[in-house]
């Protein structure tokens, strides 16, 4: 079998309108949203239903090729791009966007992979529920991907990642064989738990094509806030304040540093700074309830009061209305936007033990600068999960290609100051290609070889999204 | 090596201090608390730290002995228990009763396999916060067993089951490696996650010796009622309506039958009936806040009157005051000794998704007295999370030993019942020894099958707590 006899064969499988063979038509699946991963495919072959995709599962093993799923494309790390032999199979769930069913007296959703996580958020809010999961690309990546990658975003802290919010899965197994693991159950305790191997798995033990996910009572009031901090100590203290006051209504509390900030005021049309001093930190901070007038802005009000007391807070402003909180929300998700027009960024997606932040930033920001003086350190995220995206920008006026030069260099600072700290150097992008093989200096040997007794357990000839998350041999 | 040879192996290993091999000492370790389960052991071992358990595992390993990881002793299913043949080893972790840490701010703890789970919560209470899982056996059951078992109790509505509280995991493999996975991280997507092939795998892939575990803001106010109800669907609606109005506040929901009550009513000192009439069912409904003066007896108020209006409750009383919050919880956990007074109780614990409940007790209910007229049927639980422990008393009168005998046919009539709702025969407790082979019957042959492979790849030998979990070959 060679890559040219691979259309034929999924031809036979599923027919010629669920396959893609030219060049053009195979190109926005063979390049990711940001042009940072290509590769190249025998096919790109989009089954209909789960017993399509098992019978491409299959044809592809017995051929010997391997096969790459595929859901909205938005990963960070390559975990779902081909490599660029041109002998890949990629199998995209793009054509599975039903859902099966909303039940608010389970508080469920039954979804196939391919639906897009906005609409499983449309679908629950249509039945007065909540489905939480809430992140950047929400309008475009998928329900199969975000299990796949264990997806955060800025839900975790009062709701959990997409593991936390998966009942029952259906996976398509790397012999083909279809494993229906679809249950709504929210207690069962009858042997080991499969589905926590594919969630995370970022498609290499099989290919996930529906699930059943909780669902939450809809939030029915918000009360969101901008708050100058004078330290990243402070940003944890400013947590500890609030929850002590405000206990689980907390469910935002992201972090920006002023050089974060600054990019988003430079760049984003309209954005503007809410205080007339500079600060070295900010943050926003965000209650919610499922009562509506549930009193939040007061009760926020008298936590920032609080913060002022002790000085943990240096500025505040309560957002009254909704256009000004999705004003301070546009600063926020401006940040990743407003990066690119300073040069490449160089991004990294960490976690250290929330108590542990202000020794990290303040060790990871010194070695940085003495890596490369007058780098311009782009620290934000989800500091309530102890999650930072630490990103990088050269120093101004500086060569771009040096800077890329760097780029493993300085990934080795972010990740050995990580790694000091207990922490881990992909909280919630995944390993995909770029950090597949950098997670071997990371982890413990005991780990890694647990880990590849798994894929041999699932995967022996090892035909399924090969080249990712586990480092080469 | 013999089973004889056993002690002297085992004292070379850990000290003649931390072995018991007389039979008056092993006593308590060979017999569970409701004496439902024995067994014979060639010594019970009880290590001081993970290097002990490691050694203990190895010395174990090589000479072929089998291992059988003991918590409190307080399982439902015999997973704790070693076989008959006394040659097996117990390994009790009841020396291990350590808590590493508590940290308010990243809202962790880590406790060693042995600490009871009554300490876990109040060493979480002493810093301000709260460790939600809660089950009858609080204070004598352990962290380790908890977590073998993924427990889960009454809390599980709002706070999820033992799974959902871990972090991460410190384990004695099979072949005596120790694995640290203690993270204290809330994301870390670098690879599949073992530490959940390890909760809920009852010692079967190893041996849990500590772990980091979630702690949440505390809860400072409460509000609780008992509540007559028509039938189960008004149960189901009552959630509902209680639901809609006090969203995520519900943090309990326990039903019971009429038949339940009834036990309690005659054999628990001082329990009186809250009402005047007689009625089918009834519900425990707490709400819960981690604001103080959170106006929950109000919410609960309008709640039941709206459940009133629309004919869902029959009668209600919100508690007023903790001694009758209190009394009240003591109706709804006394259900358990009650029914020992009435001869042998036949237990099954099993979920179906909360929307089938009503249909489910209906035929399950029909089935039973087809099987055995007059047979008294205990049905109570969680219904929040679809969990119902529906167990069995002998028709009045009759005779205990032809009850006995009919525990398989009577299982079988609750496990088809489950089964045909896709529900699952083992919702919080296990299969243990009890429900390893009746499995087969109910799960699927490739889910079987990968189970036996994890079971194969982790401890090749078997040497593991054999005999429990996999249906036999």
């Amino acid at each position: 079998m060679t890559a040219a006899d691979v259309p034929a064969l999924l031809r036979e499988t599923v027919g010629e309108g669920a396959l893609i063979t030219d060049p053009a038509g195979m190109g926005s699946y063979l390049t990711d949203w940001r042009n940072a991963w290509s590769g190249a495919a025998a096919a790109v072959v989009r089954p209909g239903s789960t017993e399509e995709v098992a019978a491409v599962v299959r044809a592809c093993r017995t051929a010997g090729v391997a096969v790459v799923p595929q859901g909205g494309n938005t990963g960070l790390c390559g975990g779902s791009m081909p490599d660029s032999s041109g002998r890949q199979v990629v199998l995209s769930l793009d054509r599975m966007r039903r859902i099966r069913g909303v039940d608010p007296v389970d508080l469920t959703i039954t979804a196939e992979a391919g639906v897009v996580l906005r609409s499983v958020q449309q679908a629950a809010a249509a039945e007065g529920c909540l489905f939480p999961l809430s992140l950047g690309s929400e309008a475009s990546c998928t329900i199969g991907g975000n299990l796949a990658t264990n997806a955060g975003g800025t839900g975790v802290l009062r709701y959990g990642n997409m593991r936390d919010l998966t009942l029952g899965l259906e996976v398509v197994l790397p012999d083909g064989r279809i494993w229906n693991g679809l249950r709504a159950l929210r207690k069962d305790n009858t042997g080991y738990d499969l589905k926590q191997l594919f969630v995370g798995a970022e498609g290499t033990l099989g290919v996930i094509t529906a699930a059943v996910l909780k669902l939450f009572p809809a939030v029915r009031s918000r009360a969101t806030a901008w708050v100058a901090l004078p330290s990243p100590q402070a940003a944890v203290d400013l947590i500890g304040v609030v929850r002590a006051l405000c206990g689980d209504r907390l469910t935002g509390f992201e972090v920006m540093s002023r050089q974060s900030v600054d990019f988003v005021l430079r760049h984003q049309a309209g954005a503007r700074d809410l205080f007339a001093d500079v600060h070295p930190w900010y943050a926003l901070v965000e209650l919610s309830d499922t009562l509506p007038d549930a009193g939040l802005d007061g009760l926020l009000e008298a936590g920032l009061a609080e913060a002022f007391e002790r000085e943990v807070a240096a500025d505040a402003v309560v957002a009254s209305g909704s256009a000004q909180v999705a004003a301070l929300w546009a600063l926020r998700e401006g940040i990743s936007e407003a990066q690119n027009f300073e040069g490449p960024s160089l991004k990294h997606d960490v976690t250290v033990p929330v108590s542990s932040i202000p020794a990290f930033v303040e060790r990871t920001d010194r070695a940085l600068q003495a890596a490369l003086p007058g780098i311009r350190i782009v620290t934000y995220g989800h500091i309530g999960d102890g999650n930072l995206h630490y990103n990088l920008s050269k120093p101004a006026g500086s060569d771009d290609a040096a800077f890329r030069a760097m780029a493993g260099e300085l990934a080795r600072v972010v990740y050995d100051s990580t790694s000091s700290f207990d922490g881990s150097i992909s909280a919630e992008h995944g390993l995909g290609q770029s950090k597949r093989d950098v997670i071997a200096d990371y982890k413990d040997g005991l780990e890694l070889e647990l880990m590849r007794g798994i894929k041999r357990l699932l995967d022996p000839p090892g035909l399924m999204n090969p080249g990712k998350v586990l480092p080469s041999a």
